[in-house]
């Protein structure tokens, strides 16, 4: 008898996580001879712990094929990390449950380094209680701090809609700062991983083209070298454009957004924004005017200006990652290899989520030049070939014509199980 | 003797102003039996007062077709305000000076409001000295709040940004928001008038789609029923988007941003943001997950998303403004007319500067739905077909393959001139 299999996505969306589903769908439907039904879970994982089960079996292959443009997690994601094994066996043992109560030979989970962790953990428990699976492991995440693969699909069209918004605010400065704003910052996400900040860089083609600063969350922040760095860029181009990604820290490793919490006249309080922080520093020190944006949700939901590249290797880590289970794989991610930079070739192969799990992967010292504040010629050929392509969705009344899905629900036919968080 | 043209572009930029550049330009080289050089005057009506003049006939074709897909202003824009003509006449004289110098006959001023009114000056004091001008308007704001005209060239391309960066946003949110955030803010750009707010509401075509709740300049801000309208939102929805005006104000007309300016445990003043203030306000209020972005430049200088009808008619507008200067016409501006409705036609007319000089336009009472929250369909029936049509501009190494212009500077003949500021 035929497997079914399960699919969810976890953690923060990308605009091409949706893309890595409909490769997913897209190979059930093609090997349907040897898998299955393919059940999604509502809301990621918390929809397969509470049996709240999507048919995939019910979209119409043209809300598929709407997927590899839509942005979003269609199914819905989560932020809900599994335990250790040791901390909450209830709720692997109750995947397992849900798993054989649907007759699950495997199990595709479409996330980061938390859901690499559950689905390795996952496969781990199935071993031990005897239950037969193929934990599949579809990577996902616009920080690009995954290990071992070559990039993460999510990152490369975030990439390109940064280093594409740095570049035409530049040029708006450019054309204003006579008379107007000499200073632009724009903060962009990464917590820890400075790529996207370092995306930015691809934007500046030639010397003085903005941006002229990169704020990494990998390089301490110091207030004076800053100050110095816009100083000077002022001094030479007349103007200062500026990428900061969120987590940039101090010295002792505390971020600068965090003394941000900050009460106003109404008593209320505000939180989170860096590039608000850096402004005040510039208007106390520098006394130019300047203007801030911060990117926030719009970045990592651009579909509009995704990058083929990206769209494709997230459709394709879905696809090759049904086919890895089918081959008898196990416990393993589709990762990305580089197989050769000029011409850009790339390459999915299966590697051991042991390797993935619970690593994190930050940007190498060779990255960044030596005054802390830019890319080096080395990572924009690390970038580059990741932000090409373009694949604009269909537009209708002068919008993207995005999908929804259906989303079927299966009838229950477990017991409750409630997810105490 | 053919008499020559000067071009300006004056205040904030858009992403398609160099777009009416290039239709002056190219009319220019087509009408070139009647009129002789064009210069343009760098960084504005600044470059016209201190003859920084650029000599465009060096530009090559290749470069003025790709001003036509390049945001910002290529040759310098400014924020500069001409006085009255009591207060500053020393200015008017220099630009009759000069005018008079490089035998100048047609003045073609791009901008909004500020520029509509210096042009009709310029043609009176001209007038009363006897110089022959025609001073011809070529409209730009994407605020879209000068009278008359139909809407402003540089406006639609920033309603579809705005309305495509919350769509995918609220596809963002709507995945996460079981166990994430649960209110999304977007700050847009709009001072007095809330056209760009508006257009937020395009993203919205059915009900329950975001953003639920827009705030406009015009409707003072009622924090309770703000909080209302947000529980809302989330009770029937989950989530709530919101996008607002960076110009709303309370009852009394002050703006919520200016509320802003706080000092941090550093020191550091804060300044600018009414998203992250609205955050403050519904954590203290309903204490759930929230995300704020504040698009500023982006929003208007992202070409890559511009709206194809926009474009057109920034160049059209450019173009007719010196058919009009040619036909004999004075102090007007190149005023779009819609035609009809369904499909959307529209036409350029000259309209008479003393009818736009001075007034703003903002959004008539019945575009906004009568809790204050959203847009009638009277108002998307206007807004819809601004936003019509793609015109992705080129790309190269994945990035939008914007252009620089040569920017060939006349050698100066007059007297040095002093712009006190």
């Amino acid at each position: 008898m035929k497997k079914n299999a399960i699919y969810a996505q976890s953690g923060g969306v990308t605009s091409v996580i949706n893309a890595s589903a409909a490769g997913v769908i897209n190979a059930c439907r093609d090997y349907g001879h040897q898998i299955g039904t393919l059940y999604a879970g509502e809301n990621g994982i918390l929809g397969v712990l509470t049996e709240d089960l999507i048919d995939t079996t019910h979209e119409p292959q043209a809300l598929i094929d709407g997927l590899r443009y839509t942005p979003s997690g269609a199914f819905g994601s989560c932020r809900y990390k599994l335990k250790s094994l040791e901390q909450n066996r209830r709720e692997y043992e109750r995947l397992i449950e849900v798993f054989s109560a649907y007759n699950i030979g495997y199990f595709f989970y479409n996330g980061g380094n938390d859901s690499a962790d559950t689905c390795l953990k996952v496969s781990q428990l199935a071993n031990q209680l005897g239950y037969p699976i193929h934990a599949i492991h579809i990577p996902k995440t616009i920080d690009n701090d995954l290990v071992i693969t070559d990039n993460c699909p999510g990152f490369g069209s975030v990439a390109k809609y940064v280093a594409t918004s740095i570049r035409e605010a530049g040029y708006d400065l450019e054309s204003m700062y006579k008379t107007s704003t000499k200073v632009f910052i724009l903060e962009v996400m990464g917590r820890n991983a400075g790529w996207i900040a370092a995306a930015c860089g691809l934007a500046s083609n030639n010397a003085g083209e903005p941006p002229h600063i990169i704020l990494f969350p990998e390089v301490p922040f110091d207030e004076d070298q800053f100050i110095a760095a816009v100083e000077s860029a002022i001094d030479d181009y007349g103007y200062c454009v500026i990428a900061v990604s969120e987590g940039v820290k101090d010295k002792n490793g505390v971020e600068l957004s965090s003394s941000q919490a900050t009460v106003d006249d109404f008593g209320h309080q505000q939180l989170g924004g860096v590039a608000p922080i850096l402004a005040g520093i510039i208007k106390k020190r520098l006394g130019v005017k300047y203007h801030w944006a911060v990117a926030d949700y719009l970045q990592r939901s651009a579909r509009h200006i995704a990058a083929a590249t990206d769209v494709e290797q997230a459709y394709v880590c879905g696809y090759r990652g049904v086919e890895f289970a089918l081959q008898g794989q196990n416990a393993v991610m589709a990762s990305i290899k580089r197989v050769s930079q000029e011409p850009y070739l790339w390459d999915i192969e299966a590697v051991d989520l042991n390797q993935v799990a619970n690593h994190e992967k930050f940007m190498p010292k060779d990255f960044i030049t030596p005054d802390g504040f830019h890319i080096t010629p080395k990572c924009r050929d690390y970038l580059l070939p990741l932000i090409n392509g373009e694949d604009f969705p269909p537009f209708k009344n002068g919008l993207p014509d995005y999908v929804r899905l259906k989303k079927n629900k299966v009838v229950k036919k477990l017991a409750e199980f409630e997810v105490k968080r």
